[in-house]
Order: C-alpha cells, then structure tokens, then sequence
C-alpha cells in the first residue's frame, strides 16, 4: 500500500459510518484507525466523531480488546518476568480521600508479591497518589526502568510516575475526549484504563471501581457495566483481573488531601486508622493476593505485627523518602462545629473534594502545583453521635483567604438529624471472569 | 465576557453533552457554537462530535431554525427587494442527469419573476449546473452582485456561482462533515442547504428532493422526511417553501454529461426534449409560479411558442455565452447495444453517473477540470422496446482509454427482459407548509 493511500481521510470515514451505524469495526480496520491516529494521519475530527459514535452505539467485547491491544502496541511494554515472583497491581476510578494505594502497596509486597504502581498526579477534586507521597521529604515519583526492577526486587512495592512512552495512543485520545464531550463512554473508560495497567506489564490487576456523588462514575449500575468490561478486558488480554465495586458516596476515611492523607495511611501501617480505610486495604489485599497465588494470606496479621510498616518504610527509603520527617503542617486552620445535635446523617464526597481542592489541596491545570498541607480533616462520620457545638471538620491551608470559597464548597454536604442512620456496606459487589 | 472566557473548551463540551444526551441545545447556546466553531474557536474536533451527536439525537424543528440562522448570520445576506418583483428559486439534491434548472430558470424568468440560481460544480458523480453552462463558448460564471443585480432587473434569469461570503460557517461545517462520517444528517443537510438558500434572499424557493439509487437519499422515507425538514425550515424563516419528491432511480432525460445535457436543454426549451425532463420542468415551475402569485400561468404555452427560449438567449447572452455556437464535441465515442430483444427492465442511475464521471464528465478532487464534451447519451428508456443490435447507449470521451472503467461502472446496470415494465410516477410526491 502506498504512503498516499494509507492516510486517505475516507478510510477512517469507513470506519466511522461503520460505528455510526451499529457495526462492529474489524479488527485490521480498528488497528488501522488508532496507528494512524496516534501518528496523526487519521484527524482529531474523525477521532472524535468515531468517540462519540462508540459513545452513542457501544463496542463489543472484542473490539475494545482489539482497540485496547492497539493502544498497548502504540508504545512500549514493560516485562517483569525477570524478577521471578508474581506481580500485581491495583487501580482505583478515583474518588475523595482515596489513598488506599499508600497502605495496600507495602502490605501486599510484605507477602513476597512485587507490586509495580504507576501511579498518577490529581487533577480537578480528585487527588493523585505521587501528590500525596510528595509530601514526604526527599520522596521522589521518577524512577528508571532499571531503578524500578531493582525496588520490584528487593523491596517488592513501587509506587512512581508513569513514563510517557506507555501507550501514547491513549495519551492522545484522552486529551480529545476530554474536550468534545466523549469522556464517558464505558468502551474508552475501559480501553484507556487497562492499555495502562497491561502495557505495565503486570501478571495480575484488581480494579476499585467507585460510585456515588465523589465516583467518576455516580451510579451502581454505570459503575458496574464498567467494572464488568475492565474484568472481561484484562482476562481477554491474558491478566487476571477482579474488581471491586465501592461505595465513593462519603469520602474514604477522615483526612482529603495530601499530607493528611498519608498521616492515615501510615496509622493504617501501625495497626490503627480510621476502620473505612482498614476495611478497604484488606479487602484489595486479599484480591490481590489471591490473584497472586495466596488466597489465604492473613493480611491483618501483616499490618497487626509491622511486616507492612516494615515494606512501607523501605518503599519510601527507596525512593529517597524520610519516613521518620515530619510531614508539613498547615499554616491557618478553620474548625467548623455542630450546631446542634444529633447523628450524622451524611458527608458528601464531591462536595468535600471540591473544598479540599479549593483549599489548594488539587489543581486546576496539570502545571498547577499543590500545597501539601492543604485539605480537610473530618472528627466525625456518618453515623456518629455529636453533641452541640463538636467539632465536625477542620480545614487546613496557607492563606485565610482560602477558606470562604471552601466552606461555599461544603455547604450544605452534611447533615445532622435524630433518625437513625443505616451505614450501608462499603464494598458493595465484587466482579469475577 | 472576557475573550479569554468565550473561548473556554468546556462551553462546548457542555454543548456537545447536552446533545449527546439527548436534550435541545438552548439558542444562545447554538449560536455561540456555529459563531464560534466559524472564527476557529470552537475546534473541529469539538463540531464534528456535535455533529455525530446530531446525527445520531436529532435536533428540533426549532434547534434546525436556529442552526440555520446562525450559519446565515456568519456572512453577508443578500436583497432583491429593489428589484420591485418577486424572487424564487428552486434547489435539487443532486441527481443523474439533472439538468432542470437550466430550462426551468428561463422558463419561469418568462413570466417575469426573477429566478438568482446561485449554483456550484460537481463534486463525484453528481453533475454541477455550473459545468453544463461552461459548455457554452464564452459564457462565465462569476458575476459581481452589481451585474446579478442587473441581469435579474432585465432578463429576469440568473445562473451564477455562490460568492464566497454567504454562510462561511456552511462551507466549514460542510468540509468536516465530509471526513467525518457525519455528512447523512438530516438536521444538518437542511440547514447546509437552506442556510444558503436563504442568505440568497430570495422570497420563495422550491425543492425538489430525489430519492433513488442516483439520489444522496436512496430511500424514500428519509427524502421526505429531509423534505419536511426544509419546507418547515424555509417557512419557520418567512421563505415560502414547497418540496416534490421526485425518482432518482433512473437518469433524468438522455443526457448525462455537460455539452450533451445543454443540448438537450435546449431541445426542451425549443418544444421538444425527453417526456421526464419536459414534466419536471413544468411541475417545478408551477411550483415556483404558485409562490409567486401566478398558479395559473401557462407555462406548456411559454415552452410551445418560444417565450422561455427567448429568456434562455438573453440569460447566456448577458453572461457573455454565445447561444448559437457550436457546443463542445467529443473526440472519442462507444456505443453499446443491445444482445437480445425485449424491454429495458431498468436503467440505473448510480452506475451510469459514475460512468459519466469516469469518461470525464465530473471531478474527484474540486480542483480538477471537466471534459465538457465526455459523458453518456442514452438512446433508451426503462419501457422501451429494442431488437437485438439496437444502440442502447453512447460513451463519449477525449480519449478511448476512459471506456474501459466506465464499461466497469455501468456493468449490469441495465437490463432487458421479456416482462412489461411499470414505470412508477416521475414526480411522487408534494410537501407543502
């Protein structure tokens, strides 16, 4: 075929009518579509009419393999064999006082699994894992290649910045959907998502798919179509995969933000911690490990008798981290009290996301930086007893000034009443192959 | 509003959701989108998945008003008024051998309405009004809008290319419809068409909507559901407005070609000329004579005693064509006959269009030249009874390498047979406000 005519505009037309219309695109004409559109001869306009064609009339099961597989060989592909033990990793959809990443990496790598987390940067009120371990003096996110084998090794848990050359096909194309209205399409979620987590190289993956107010994802059942098509995906593409759905409707824990966030990470690591955040760790641990051959692992024992503290202080030296530095402290503090009392009747996530984020905890553009000591501490949780005039949440930030457009943000997002709450179980559903 | 805050992504993103999910755009909304997708704000990524949206959603009678409007308003508009009598114009979809507007303008120029026939050229098998007249020794196609001003003022009848100022936002949107699969949408069609039309300034126009294998509609549902379309359209715009829904299943007359399909122009200008090009003719100037105030004129009678002939020499005349010169002749000829006797079943009009296109007659690429003298003559009709060896139809060419991929394109695009033939009603239907 001649350079001519493999980038004429009226391929991709084909294979854009072909979506509009409720077909399914073959195989080569797929892979043909995502080369040419990372190597720019298929337009950002006919990729983002295809988006929202597949956004409007779906993908089958083994198109988002193939489109996902296109992805992968976009770039290139990291390979652990050589370290002759198991991997396995996790991914979160993201949600509000998310930090489970922080505990569950060193608890899972205290069973002698190597746990290699490319992990992201926050954007919006949605936190990212190397913001909140940057708030440890001297910890570094860039790892090489060589350097990240040798912690896999020695150490067993990585957690470090992504490199760029890991399909770049979805850098791309998620740059497009953020743009023209095509983010939400469950084939792109899935594509996007697992090109990642399998370029990465792992044997094995376990998904923390959220929903509710603070979720990507609001509702259960969206939630669960995702979950369903991540978990046929990885086992279609040769990774284990099991998902997790979790209940993102109060935030995860009481600290949202950065150094607050690994304070309570490393309460977990010491046998304490808020039981939410416990709940969940083992809860993705014992997946984990029993994708990696250890299903009866007693993963409360590792974190009861220090072999996870152990793996988490090493992970940090590793990476140039003082575990034993303090962690930065906020400048100004605002508590905010009850006015009455009663039981907590709810604490939204979205809203509080959005005041952590306002109070200089996340970004508003990706060359943003965040302040470290900025968020919120939540006293209370859904459920709890307060008496009048307890302290409820405090916020935390370098600037006074901050604070109003915070407590804007949480207006309204909790409340306290007589009734009785029903706290509903945090890990609603798990999906297996 | 700040520039910077008028050209924030997101306003469009929010555009193209509220589409995508189904809901009317609100007007300030689609106005901001087309006047901002037009100054290049608004990027063709983000229009053409709004334009994926809208194929897929559909738009409201009032959201296609507004489309419209917007894309009128992002150019010049112009005004008859002074000429001191009423305006009407007639627009196809596009057909095989369609050359009604060259006997129809005069003909309705006759009874002293003015007809400003802004027209373009071909583009694949579909002929351009503007081709067939450039057959014309001298005769030119661009007139300033002084001397359309003029021509409409003395002979009534203008052919004439579209400057370049009326709905730009149409000429954009239309190009990135074309590469992104997103050409079929109804909602679309009508306001490129009607936008146009409109910004013409003419008082009343009548479509004549094709379906057919010739068609861009093959299917007649979605030609009269196009048709409603427009004629809700042009009335909801004070432009009086009526549809025939006429077959584009066989070619229209013998001709299909540029030099030849003048010459049969002329034929019916003179009384004579194929029975389906003389009935179009007519209905559609009875349309155009209705909306004028004249639903009784007679116009057989302008044809039969040389009153729309005599228009036809002052409209070539006054764009410098000479009427009397010899047209173009082709330097190469084939003809093709018959292999047995009987009735022709059927004459495509898709293939014999592509045929005409590869002999020479059309373009693939807008800046490609026309043979004026390349096309195809048929001597038949679907109906017709032929012996064996009978001629059934000529290709003409400048060169006898072309009848090769054009023999290709018409095989099995006829066909003759013992059975009687029911040739369906030329024009099948009438949509009217």
């Amino acid at each position: 075929m001649s350079a001519q005519s493999e980038v004429h505009p009226h391929d991709a037309v084909d294979i854009i009518r072909a979506k509009r219309d409720g077909q399914a695109v073959p195989e080569p004409a797929l892979r043909w579509m995502i080369e040419h559109y990372t190597k720019g001869y298929v337009s950002d306009a006919q990729m983002s009419a295809f988006a929202m064609a597949v956004l409007l009339n779906g993908m089958s099961r083994d198109e988002i393999r193939v489109m996902t597989d296109a992805m992968i060989a976009s770039g290139e592909r990291m390979e652990f064999s050589s370290l002759g033990k198991p991997t396995v990793d996790k991914h979160s959809t993201g949600g509000v006082g998310d930090k489970i990443t922080l505990p569950l990496a060193p608890l899972v790598a205290a069973f002698g699994v190597a746990v290699p987390q490319l992990s992201g940067r926050g954007l919006g009120h949605t936190g990212g894992t190397l913001d909140k371990l940057e708030s440890i003096p001297g910890w570094r996110a860039a790892l090489s290649n060589d350097e990240m084998l040798a912690q896999l090794r020695d150490v067993g848990a990585v957690i470090c910045a992504a490199g760029s050359g890991l399909a770049p096909a979805d850098k791309k194309l998620y740059a497009l959907r953020d743009v023209t209205g095509t983010v939400e399409a469950i084939p792109l979620i899935a594509s996007s998502i697992m090109s990642k987590k399998i370029a990465e190289g792992t044997d094995a993956l376990v998904l923390d798919v959220k929903f509710g107010s603070g979720a990507f994802m609001q509702d259960i059942d969206r939630a669960r179509e995702l979950a369903r098509t991540m978990v046929a995906l990885g086992t279609d593409s040769g990774v284990s995969t099991t998902a997790l759905l979790t209940d993102m409707n109060t935030p995860l824990g009481l600290a949202i933000g950065n150094a607050n966030e690994v304070r309570e990470s490393v309460e977990v690591l010491a046998g304490g911690g808020p039981a939410d955040v416990v709940e969940l760790t083992l809860a993705l641990a014992r997946e984990m490990l029993a994708l990696a051959g250890q299903p009866d692992a007693d993963v409360e024992a590792a974190l009861a008798d220090g072999r996870a503290m152990d793996a988490w202080r090493a992970m940090i030296v590793a990476q140039d981290g003082d575990p034993d530095a303090a962690l930065p402290t906020p400048r100004e503090t605002h508590v905010v009290t009850a006015e009455r009392a009663g039981i907590v009747q709810r604490v939204d996530a979205l809203p509080f996301g959005v005041g952590a984020w306002r109070l200089g905890a996340g970004r508003a553009r990706a060359v943003d930086p965040v302040i470290h000591a900025a968020g919120i501490d939540l006293h209370v949780k859904p459920g709890d007893r307060v008496t009048a005039g307890q302290p409820l949440f405090t916020l935390s930030a370098d600037d006074e000034k901050r604070f109003g457009r915070a407590l804007e943000a949480v207006a309204g997002a909790w409340e306290i009443a007589d009734s009785a709450v029903d706290v509903l179980p945090l890990v609603r559903e798990r999906i297996t192959a």
